[in-house]
């Protein structure tokens, strides 16, 4: 069950000018579900995204970044049930099929749609179902699609992924809605499986492109399920460019607010990736204070995050804390002095001194242990900088869903 | 249950003479377990190790690299139930107390012992029980002993784990017998978590610290259950210099042979932790070939001997082998280029030219997958060397193991 995480309220869910969405069933997994998502974007609109860096990326990945360096976007195409990606030539190809098919649909060129897919590997993508589903996409676009759009999108998500906030910039109302999908394969690289921002700001190209890498780093890439980046993790914040003026200055109080606004919302997103983290009964925020960089206190979290002793000991509610000094102390930092280091389990401090704090007592890590939401905190005394990596348990269920996957 | 491994049949353990091996019971998990070894060495022996690069690697581990520095090394102690890491100042006090203890016992010095310990981290070393059991141990010693001592060694190990060769050297008989333990935080950044290899042989000090690291790069550190590195993997090598000339020459046949019989009976240990890895039940030697240099091809083979979703694949049997793909594209070659690669699953062909083999039918995938033994093979197609990594999958049991480790 995911960790205090419900499915999005429709009514909360705030139209964003300028972006329509429409969903339509192509059955690739299964007769009759929604698996087929198709945004519109007005005329205008810009786009900008980040991709995962796996070798083995996926056709999409591949397609959307020369689409992207070519063009402006006036469309975007998901499909789940299939990933293709390990596909090749052939992959490519089939994905361009899918881009051609939907410029035809909506009269625009090819290389203005960006094409997104999310599913098993290794497969040939399903292209004809893709393009046989498209009319239906196309005719149900609408702006106030966003929660059937979170629903379209998931693969073994429990609970669809949406989030909305609106902000007064210069006086006027932006919004700022987006929606995501996980559950597995997730330990980004620079973005995760697959999330959507769209905006009706209007914002310059140069610092959409600078606000995506920022709002990711501080939301999709800092999450870790289970350790395996995926080959096929984007995000893409949209700005439609429908309401109030254009802005271009990354130093104004305007870009900051659109860029934390924006930024707030991918949170929501990668947290509620993790609440749903496939098989996940607990919610972990892993914060690494004292280090020297960031890049530091984000192996520290990670090698935590992605730890399967930790992760089961968590899930037992079993405060085995040594794990994760053990994890720590593999986690790269070659002249980590491990004596000046304290872990605390929410306010309870475990170890200090590089030891076990004399004070500790077992019961207290048992009653932190016990609850679903667990701040994990490593002091490492070594320089000024904190990171922030959140993660969640790994259960039986973990397990059983990805061994069932394709069954 | 463990993959295709038995209980050694202590027949075929041959005895190393000049070492003697003493089993106690300190009960520190349970009372009466055989928790306590204490190998006695003839004078003169030799005795080199690798340990953990774990920066919070345990107390023990600081202190045979300091006695081993300081000293020609006469007895070894280890116990199970507690890893004395994570433990600070006072684990090193705690662990130079045994030493101690022992010393007296053996009328020998302090440093002229190598303490190790295994079990649970973060909780302070029950020295006094420890000690308690070393007269027992002490007054059991006797070189017949060997499959007594690797059980007393095992933590969450099913099965002990023993091995044992004879090879002729220059006209005499040299025996080569080791034990090592498992079964979990297996990971290895230098050697795993305890094993140690005895012989006869008489060897230059240098050379046998030649031989420890070359026998630990082909066995020891081509092993991976779970990804965590533990604090207390320890190799040594131990030649008690009872039999034969001396071996001065890195070049000479009489060395290569002992170093071949060396480095088998350390592979044998190795692979028999990943057959025993905690809720093992599959056993696989994942081949690179034609990478660029050793530490890409064991990068890409840790990637995927590593990654929970390839694991729990194998699990259930099930040819998601797409889950591969996408662990050597994040394996961390930068300009890997996936259009060269192939991979087989035995001898089945499943994906060439960076796609789905067209010949590939999901039937041979399955009747590879539900085999208990499978060879991965990747061939990267960019140079000439290639390296092995054997592992496990990833079952409902290692969650329960490690859940429930310390009930």
């Amino acid at each position: 069950m995911p960790v205090n995480l419900s499915a999005p309220d429709p009514a909360f869910l705030h139209a964003v000018p300028g972006v329509s969405l429409g969903i339509g069933s192509a059955g690739i997994k299964r007769p009759g579900r929604k698996d087929v998502l198709v945004m519109k974007l007005a005329d205008g609109a810009r786009v900008a995204g980040v991709f995962t860096k796996n070798r083995f990326c996926a056709a999409p990945v591949l397609i959307c970044k020369q689409h992207l360096a070519e063009s402006a976007t006036k469309a975007l195409v998901v499909n789940t049930g299939n990933a293709n990606a390990g596909t090749g030539l052939d992959g490519r190809e089939r994905a361009l099929k899918v881009c051609d098919a939907l410029a035809a649909e909506l009269g625009i060129q090819r290389q203005e749609i960006l094409p997104f897919s999310t599913g098993v590997i290794l497969e040939p993508l399903p292209f004809e179902k893709i393009i046989g589903a498209l009319p239906e996409a196309v005719s149900k676009l609408a702006p106030a699609n966003w929660a059937e759009a979170a629903e379209a999108i998931m693969t073994t998500d429990v609970v669809p992924k949406a989030a909305s906030a609106q902000v007064l910039i210069d006086g006027a109302t932006i919004t700022v809605t987006g929606i995501a999908k996980g559950a597995g394969m997730i330990h980004p690289n620079m973005a995760t499986m697959l999330g959507y921002v769209a905006t009706d700001a209007k914002v310059a190209q140069p610092l959409l492109q600078q606000l995506v890498k920022y709002a990711a780093d501080r939301s999709f890439n800092c999450i870790t399920i289970d350790g395996d980046t995926s080959t096929n993790d984007s995000f893409i914040v949209i700005a439609s460019g429908q309401t109030g003026r254009e802005i271009t200055d990354s130093g104004s109080a305007a870009f900051v607010a659109l860029r934390e606004a924006v930024t707030r919302v991918a949170q929501t997103l990668s947290q509620a990736i993790v609440r749903d983290g496939e098989g996940a009964t607990k919610f972990m925020t892993i914060q690494v204070e004292g280090g020297r960089d960031e890049s530091e206190c984000k192996a520290v979290g990670y090698a935590i995050g992605r730890s399967p002793l930790v992760k089961t000991a968590f899930f037992a509610s079993d405060p085995n804390l040594g794990r994760i000094l053990a994890a720590i102390g593999y986690a790269g930092i070659d002249d980590l002095d491990v004596d000046r280091l304290s872990l605390y389990l929410d306010d309870v401090l475990v170890a200090k001194d590089g030891g076990r704090n004399p004070e500790y007592r077992e019961e207290d890590g048992q009653r932190v242990m016990a609850k679903a939401e667990i701040l994990i905190r490593v002091v490492l005394n070594r320089g000024p900088v904190s990171a922030t990596v959140w993660t969640c348990d790994f259960s039986y269920d973990y397990v059983k869903i990805n061994a069932d996957y394709r069954t």
